[in-house]
């Protein structure tokens, strides 16, 4: 493998040659088709199919035929023009850079801001987003975090039902879309992570099966079929998103990306592909000379997972912590229903500020088994932290933000909780000017038997924690209209308040909290007033910060 | 749990009363009955039912009942005097032990000898082994290893399909038969090795999930739904386990477990339940002072399971390598077929020789993907070596032992490679004395269609490697009689020679090589001539013993 450059799906050289790489282990005639052109492919080694031609050029719509049987589009596909069920189209790629002066900032000065390009700006697009950094910068976040852009069925969509995980959705901007927001974003000073998905592949438009054994039947995700990293056939399959991963950082200049539920991710092999991933991408800076990393969403409380390598770990950077948010969430006066059964309040919540985890190695209620181990050795920059995000808000039958659930200044509490946090903080877009629009599921698929089974999952995932109301049509385009940013909101008085509220809660963090240490605060319970008094040294080794969060509605008076 | 009695099952008090204690967490009403006595349990913490009672005295036969449904033998029965779908016996496993010298041997003292209880001896039984012991300590082997002697269906069976984990086979001697081999076996200073299954639970006689959710559907493995280790209620399964590996250890004495094929055990808890037997294991050692170890039989090449778990390792104290096993044989002129395909002779025992591991990230054209990685910084005494063993020689269609398929002289070099590496050494009963007669795979179903799917499933696994002769029967009780040893050809000419060889050999090693420096041997390959010289530290720092390992036909010529 050339780490400087793609090695599968169509790639031009500095010839303006395509170079035409795929994976197709059984197939005995691989070719591909643009036009009324139709060109043979050679074998390669270990399964993979190559032809390098100057008749395919960049614009090109193409599709692969193996052994003479249904066109199928490109598994490393760069664009789909005509969505997942169209054509590949080849591109290229390259792009003139103007942030050769861009250095990715220290992972402890991220403050994440969370988008899904659609639903973001009236545009929908990433020139949307562009058109909005200057309120960002303003907000003082450091960092965009953007949801999957994946090519996904349909128009509206999540991203985590991408089927091609190479190509940049169309209807967002596509590849030069997402490069030139990566580029003005590092000329801006913002890093950009980027959510992607090593763990399942889309149900509707994911043709990978006739290429290759992409899936396994030895383990069962929530999503199906578990994919094949550890099984007959795996070596092309973890190529894939070893690939990928790749791609994102040397070719879109990615900071970091967010691996969802890497828990889904099923791998016995010795060497684990989150392991295997954190060795390319340690070997591509050391060839560019550029950082980026690897952040997991993981709902296992493992800290092997944010180990390094050389103590037996899997490497990544850091973690996505729910915990943390579900005790804020209860302490702020959540019911403790569905998942948040096993939280009761303050307790967990000054237990999450010490260790991250809640759980380490207690029995849970909701899993019905034991949870957990503690994270020993892990600095404060390892874990991510949010007091609302896609998920969290999404996943209520109603979608509502924390602006409809909790009062004014319970808002402005949770806020902080989370910003003063010794961890990460996560911002959900629009969270900074307390949007009531919700954030719902959609989808836009084109199977009816499909779009049935997401509507009654959804329906009945509700059913242990919404008793009363309709579960909103995931595939009504109404669902996602409702569910966009209502930037006309940021104008009216409590709203300019909140954000200017957020606003000074940034700049105090970076002002004080931006240091290097990473000892866990002093956290003093307050119980009798469901109230907490975080200690914490600051950049000054003089200063010592208090921060007291009261989540009671009672005054509380502190003898210091 | 305390870890120094049995928790679960029938035990008895020091008052003789029996203590009952079952996990059956979804059971509403749960009972146990003997004769016609019926008393009902009391439920107690996560799922638990218990009982203490005058009324149930050892010998007494007895069933659960829950929710009023059918009798169930107990998922922790000591003894099946009737078999796997009969009741369980209570017994009180109170032994008066005079082993209290014994000290656990250090591992890199171990040579361990494999026995199949019912085949070893015309008695079939812990007598027939007892009978025997003075001939293992005349071949000067330090430890015997038992296949599994759990409860299993019918009269024969290798051991693999055992329903009762804590119940010792009636037909072998039961608990006490066992507890008195141990106890002889420590006052002649041998070492006791048993091989536990925690990988699966046998196809008939198992109604464990009538209790609770033994197994899961998320993982699929050789032998069906895995056992649940991850998966909602699996507490209660761990504890069985982690109970089971406790009974051994402390109330039979036994030395080492062998842990069947830990590939199998899916766990992607934050706590693999390997580490959490290993941390029982030392919190006993604790308590005794008697040192324990744990013997992974892994096929993942994965060093993280014989890493310690300060290490964020497995904890296991050492592993089989097949490989070694698999390379040897091609050296000495197995043809590359099955198996074996991966494995091409001289250079990968060498590489054997070195680092236990053969395929250390290389592709495996039998796995189809790559494979394993390199176990850095282990000692030699973590690998366990062997020219043949029970799988094998079973696993072969006619189950020949290595005196059947190679000659004389070069089953006397496989002996010595063996027996001069610098890994644990492991014979196979029978070996020492180059016995003739095979080691066939054998069972004793009663289901007409798990019978025919054994037989089926036999021949299909042997259609790759065999292509004459037709696989023997597994139900057959003559497959079993033709497996049993033939103790006397240690008296004819060529198999007292052997055994004399072998008693050789042992001693050589015992008196050169028992040392505890680690160090990898020097190994140098001579491939024209089909030959390895191993340079060997030994005891003695001022010595170095070179050992010559000719597997040509041609006379080798070294100019020292």
């Amino acid at each position: 493998m050339d780490i400087l450059k793609r090695g599968i799906g169509v790639n031009f050289n500095a010839h303006n040659e395509a170079v035409v790489n795929v994976w197709a282990p059984d197939a005995t005639q691989v070719s591909i088709a643009t036009g009324t052109l139709v060109l043979e492919l050679k074998p390669d080694l270990a399964g993979y199919w190559s032809l390098c031609t100057a008749l395919i050029q960049p614009g090109d719509v193409y599709w692969f035929i193996i052994d003479k049987e249904q066109r199928l589009a490109d598994p490393a596909s760069l664009a789909q023009p005509d969505g997942v069920h169209g054509g590949s189209q080849a591109i290229n790629t390259a792009y003139n850079w103007s942030d050769s002066s861009w250095e990715n900032i220290p992972l402890h000065d991220y403050i994440f801001y969370e988008i899904h390009t659609a639903a973001f700006s009236h545009e929908g697009t990433f020139k949307g987003i562009i058109n909005r950094l200057d309120h960002l910068i303003a907000l003082g976040i450091t960092a965009i975090e953007l949801m999957p852009v994946a090519s996904f069925p349909g128009k509206r969509n999540w991203g985590y039902d991408g089927v091609f995980p190479f190509s940049v959705q169309e209807s967002y901007g596509g590849a030069a879309g997402l490069q030139e927001l990566v580029n003005i974003c590092h000329q801006k000073g913002l890093a950009v992570v980027l959510d992607v998905v090593y763990n399942h592949i889309g149900p509707e438009g994911n043709y990978l099966s006739a290429f290759g054994p992409y899936f396994t039947d030895k383990y069962k995700t929530p999503w199906g079929n578990a994919i094949n990293f550890d099984d007959q056939g795996s070596d092309g399959v973890r190529n894939y998103f070893i690939e990928n991963v790749l791609m994102w950082f040397r070719d879109f200049h990615i900071d970091a990306v967010r691996l969802d539920a890497v828990h889904a991710i099923k791998d016995f092999g010795a060497l684990h592909i989150l392991e295997e991933i954190r060795c390319h991408t340690s070997l591509l800076l050391e060839k560019t000379g550029r950082k980026h990393y690897l952040i997991a969403e993981c709902d296992l409380n493992d800290p092997r997972y944010i180990t390094a390598i050389g103590e037996n770990g899997l490497g990544m950077d850091a973690q996505w912590v729910d915990e943390f948010h579900h005790a804020l969430r209860v302490t702020a006066g959540e019911p403790a229903r569905g998942y948040y059964e096993d939280f009761s309040g303050i307790q967990q919540l000054a237990k999450s500020y010490k260790d991250a985890y809640v759980y380490t190695g207690m029995y849970s209620v909701v899993r019905e088994k034991t949870f957990g181990r503690k994270a020993f050795g892990k600095t404060n920059d390892q874990f991510v932290v949010f007091s609302q995000n896609h998920d969290q808000i999404g996943n209520r039958m109603l979608g509502e933000r924390t602006s409809k659930l909790f009062s004014f200044e319970m808002c402005k509490l949770m806020a902080g909780a989370v910003l003063f946090s010794p961890f990460l903080p996560l911002l959900f877009m629009g969270e900074e000017w307390g949007e009531t629009n919700p954030f719902l599921y959609f989808v836009d698929h084109s199977d009816p038997a499909l779009i049935m089974q997401v509507r009654n999952g959804r329906a009945k995932e509700f059913a242990a924690m919404f008793d009363q109301g309709k579960t909103p049509d995931p595939q009504d385009e109404a669902t996602f209209n409702q569910s966009r940013l209502n930037w006309e909101l940021i104008g009216e008085h409590q709203h300019a308040c909140i954000f200017r509220y957020y606003q000074q809660l940034i700049a105090l963090r970076k002002k004080y909290f931006s240091f290097t240490s990473h000892e866990a605060p002093g956290v003093s319970i307050l119980e009798a007033q469901n109230s907490l008094l975080l200690e914490r040294k600051c950049a000054d080794p003089t200063q010592l910060i208090w921060c007291v969060l009261n989540f009671s509605t009672e005054q509380l008076v502190l003898d210091i």
